[in-house]
């Protein structure tokens, strides 16, 4: 999967991915009411609205990008209906020809991560049918449990053809509490780098492998470090944009092949209309808004990658 | 919720929890049958199956335990269908008076994390209308992105007296991986520890804070030093029996007021009829199987505390 990431980001000259991350707030008021007049102001109302901006904003972007990221919490949020949305959010990008990387920060142990690595990258069989319950491409997964946690995803990598990213430091402030702690001399994050190269040395085709791993934009020194110790892993970049990261700190990220990297927007594209530098647009045309913003920002990091 | 979880843990005199993680490969063939001959060999049958599966388990235990935890990834792995059974057994768990602990090891930042506290222990508005899109009591919660992830958990707890269990030191063999590296002289689960009764310090009702731990059975010195770190969270300890977690080594999890921990049996429990030691109750009897497997746990662990 990693090999059609790559061929799509080459075809597209567009290390990004746009984050599908709908929250109510964002979502435009005509939407709403078109939702809500067919479904009520209820859950499958919200459903209804989150999918139906989801489909403006791919359809105004899909030329432009390899792939989208859903971060899953802005679904469950809406329980079973929102979780339908996005099932839907996701077949429909697929259709679209984009790659789909599940920003679901699974991880737990055994059986159990086994049990979500079916649900999300698998197959899953019942009686004499195989079901992809969820059918994602890339799953994002939480590396605090150890190789217990992580192995189930890469057998399911390896057998599907599919692939992960593996939570190494966090765009977030608060990220250094337990990531940046000082294990033999090195940084935690450090030693969780190393074991992502590790991991993914079975699932490698090529210069890189299926498992890669979540460095935040906000933390340039530490990306370049970890570039170093995960040569093989391709870095999904978050916290571009709106959390502060600056296209200037993006190139110690991406190798010296101008690949390795994909940088995340979520916020700054999708809500791009609420933004007074696209102001303009109006929420009327909040998907043309997103297109612009997909616009200015591959114009702001293409240069950076050289 | 802590403290309801306390007085049914002692209105039972049962400091134990059942893990309700229903794989397909644990469920009897005529639980099976009856489920696909409705629905078919499909998603839907799958999770037809599960429900009758747990709610016949949930029957034949709910007046010896205070409450149950049902594994989020057993019912994803189903996709939509899978997880309408999870919230049919949740909604059923609390018609029978249990608690509900949700292991879902979510763990995520900001507004992120806040959609996924809304998700499973608040509410969650549309428009004039206020929904609980999952509905359970606590639910287990991933702290490597640190404060960040937590705090708006904790923020939900307070507004909603809900509760969670944080992996603090998790119960498999490679969780010493990143959990038991040395930092300041200290293993990193230590200081998470430290961390868990900080962030609880705003949710203490009494001697016990909504803000609880996970902490694996197999590990009872790092349980007992654990304890000491912690000594107003309430700590879930997993790896009891089918992991090999004894009850000897149960003890030090308690506090000196005979509470402070609760055991949990998933496998050990649920698909008891399975073991050589319930093989006379047969699959027809599974059920009864499993409360005999509830009466042997608490006859194993009730003298340990004291």
């Amino acid at each position: 999967m990693i090999q059609k990431l790559i061929a799509n980001i080459k075809e597209k000259n567009a290390p990004i991915v746009v984050g599908l991350d709908p929250m109510l707030g964002y979502i435009p008021e005509q939407v709403k009411k078109e939702a809500f007049g067919a479904f009520g102001e209820t859950l499958e109302g919200a459903a209804e609205a989150v999918w139906l901006y989801n489909k403006a904003i791919v359809d105004a972007t899909c030329d432009l990008i390899p792939a989208v990221k859903p971060q899953i919490a802005m679904y469950e949020q809406f329980g079973i209906p929102g979780l339908m949305a996005y099932r839907k959010t996701i077949d429909y990008c697929h259709e679209k020809g984009l790659v789909v990387i599940a920003d679901i920060k699974r991880g737990d142990i055994g059986s159990t991560s086994a049990a979500y690595a079916a649900a999300h990258l698998g197959k899953i069989t019942v009686g004499a049918n195989t079901y992809e319950p969820f059918a994602e491409d890339f799953a994002t997964v939480n590396p605090y449990l150890g190789t217990d946690g992580i192995k189930p995803f890469v057998d399911v990598c390896k057998q599907e053809n599919k692939g992960i990213f593996v939570l190494v430091k966090t765009s977030n402030p608060s990220s250094g509490e337990f990531q940046d702690r000082i294990v033999d001399g090195k940084a935690l994050y450090e030693h969780v780098g190393a074991k992502v190269e590790e991991w993914g040395a079975e699932v490698r085709k090529g210069d890189y492998s299926n498992v890669g791993a979540v460095v935040g934009a906000t933390y340039p020194e530490m990306g370049k470090l970890l570039r170093k110790i995960m040569p093989h892993a391709y870095i999904l970049v978050p916290g571009y944009g709106a959390q502060g990261g600056k296209a200037a700190d993006l190139a110690p990220y991406f190798n010296a092949d101008g690949l390795g990297a994909i940088v995340n927007s979520s916020r700054g594209i999708i809500a791009a209309y609420k933004q007074e530098k696209y102001a303009n647009y109006g929420a009327e045309h909040f998907a043309e808004a997103s297109r612009k913003a997909v616009e200015d920002m591959l114009a702001d990091i293409r240069p950076v990658i050289g």
